[in-house]
């Protein structure tokens, strides 16, 4: 329970401006946010609460489909990156310099790092395949971060690894990941407008790599979806004239989108430029196929902010959503009965924030504004007027009837 | 369930000699953990089970005594850091160069950044009190890293703040963590050995701070223990004879000691220099009063490790195990008997690792060695022999007879 006569966190009287997105004035209105410096946030306790329920529903999927949690560090070992070939090549890659004229990576992504680390447990054909996971902080040193969506230096990812055998069995547990992914976006109730998009694979692969881009006005990208089969493409691989690579129409929409998770064959490239081979069952050394699977916490959180905000908040799901039940108490004499229904609500539901500050009448509109912004699902007034009459009134949200309990 | 089979990561037959302690040397063997470079490790999936159960039984504490769990950022900025003078005297300090000629702390401690954080929620008498926490990665720029226990350049700590009208309200919250305390290392097995420590109050404060210390063969600390009346003193408070600060005796015993937890009275250090004051009930602008409270969760995990290792492995408390079964299956014919188990065990109990690893006579010994070397608290034995005359033998792993089940 969140007693807001404790919580030191108070929202604000109006939204500050930012630049370039409603949605992190309205994280910062609500006491959700503050910024440390450009690209780079504090996350406050309500927002913190989301943060974690994200996580946990992608940690669910994850642990769902047999994958192995570990935790490898933000700082990186300088061999490991000019052993790949990247500590040159990326340039938002952060060298911190350490003492004895040393230098470290603060890792922007993992492979440099995982592939090195499951080498010595590839030996041969009976250890494949497998993958690792982890949920842990990124590095970007950005020539310009902007607020909100954009660009930040320090951010939350779930990344995951595997490991092949050979292309084949690589391309089942890619095809089995479309799926994975595409679930925990409609677990976050994303799905309707989140596309599996094709994109470039990079310099790895001649083949495509996969985004999932959610539909958004402030999106940095743009994708082509064709009206016929519903395919989606990244235009960095739309050539001058669409033609959808699926079914050949040329028939498409396009839209700005925000990317929230992408999916990656990589080959042997990793796998080879850290020597990591295994011997087949003939004793034969063998190259060891390598994908990799990414979805940014932090920016699927700010992605959600976004999409779901209306004219007076953001309005989460259930299952993301700070608290799930707003008790609005009048009348100093009612707390106790208040905090009693409280503790019920929260054995039955989820946690409660109790909006028991008092004084200057108790702050009704100021409570109920507080609720709104917050966009906890389920209100509650409990008020003197109510008690007399009955007990409470309760209401979804996003309906405008009071219920009487 | 972790099933072996599909786990990529094996034991190693022999164990690494590493320099200065054999709990690293066993969790290197228990493939726990693999070194990125000295003072920074990778957790193996069964290292970050034991680090998340640790990790709760914190957070759990932390809760039940009212603390709001928030997260800042591993990148802290300059500016933070200059205002409280820090940036020039924290030798240990990570200073990453980032684009556009700008610099970024590493945060090593949070004081610098929660302080102006919390500035503009603290105006009036009725702010106060209130305390906030988070578990964050820390950094230090260590000049010599060690193997295991001491002077790691990145690790995990739970570090609170607290922030009060007076000295008055201060000491009654700081005596109160001083019991939240004792209850984490009692719930963590370590209460008998732990001992909260008078310490150096630093440039701070004339008071003491208080550490919490283990007592443990390769601790970096020596404790001066009163014999009289049991109060702990770090030797860098004791002068050329002890007398105990509590009772006045020259009765002690020594010990070597490894820091878990410390305490910190903080006065008005942090405040003043970040400008946080508040209004009392009479309009009159008054210092804010601070404390920091940390736990080095990565800290205590190893100094758990060397506590509870013995000549096979290491013999978690369950409350913080890898699994709470490890069930041996011999036979490929078993396997789905034993899984089914396995699945009854985690519906009523913890999780299960199921060795499934077949050929070569199923590896009994192998399979043996590393439930010891895991040290998972109950082991069981499913095999054609034991299906022959009763169903499987079960025995708690610190016992020598087996019950027949």
């Amino acid at each position: 329970m969140i007693q807001l006569s404790k919580f030191p966190i108070n929202t604000l009287k109006s939204q500050p401006k930012v630049s370039d997105n409603r949605s992190t004035s309205l994280l910062l209105q609500a006491g959700l946010i503050r910024q440390e410096m450009a690209g780079v946030y504090n996350y406050l306790p309500l927002w913190f609460k989301v943060l974690k329920k994200i996580e946990n529903i992608v940690r669910e999927e994850m642990n769902a489909s047999w994958a192995f949690e570990l935790l490898m560090p933000a700082l990186g070992s300088k061999q490991h990156w000019e052993q790949t070939g990247r500590w040159d090549s990326i340039d938002v890659l952060f060298k911190v310099p350490a003492s004895g004229g040393k230098e470290y990576a603060l890792n922007p992504t993992q492979e440099d790092i995982v592939t090195p680390l499951i080498k010595e447990f590839i030996q041969s054909y009976k250890d494949l395949e497998f993958w690792v996971y982890h949920i842990q902080h990124k590095f970007r040193n950005e020539a310009r971060a902007k607020s909100g969506l954009l660009r930040w230096r320090e951010f939350l990812m779930k990344d995951l690894y595997s490991f092949h055998k050979n292309e084949e069995s690589f391309q089942v547990y890619y095809d089995n990941q479309k799926q994975v992914y595409t679930r925990v976006f409609e677990k976050l109730g994303l799905g309707n407008d989140t596309y599996m998009t094709l994109a470039s694979g990079g310099d790895f692969t001649d083949k495509h790599s996969h985004e999932f881009q959610t539909i958004l006005d402030i999106g940095e990208d743009i994708i082509y979806i064709c009206d016929d089969c519903n395919t989606s493409h990244n235009e960095e691989i739309v050539g001058d004239s669409f033609a959808c690579s699926n079914c050949g129409s040329g028939n498409h929409k396009t839209h700005k989108a925000s990317e929230v998770g992408n999916i990656f064959p990589l080959s042997t490239k990793f796998t080879d430029a850290c020597g990591v081979k295994y011997a087949d069952e003939n004793g034969k050394e063998k190259p060891v196929f390598m994908g990799s699977y990414g979805i940014g916490i932090s920016r699927v959180m700010w992605v959600m902010a976004e999409y779901f905000m209306d004219e007076t908040g953001i309005a989460w799901p259930e299952a993301v959503a700070p608290a799930s039940h707003y008790i609005i108490v009048l009348g100093e004499d009612n707390i106790e009965k208040a905090s009693e229904l409280a503790k019920q609500i929260e054995s039955e539901w989820g946690e409660v924030i109790l909006d028991d500050r008092m004084g200057r009448k108790d702050w009704f509109g100021q409570k109920m504004g507080d609720a709104e912004l917050l966009w906890i699902p389920n209100i509650i007034v409990l008020s003197p007027k109510t008690l007399e009459k009955w007990g409470y009134e309760v209401r979804k949200r996003w309906e405008k009837e009071w219920a009487i309990v």
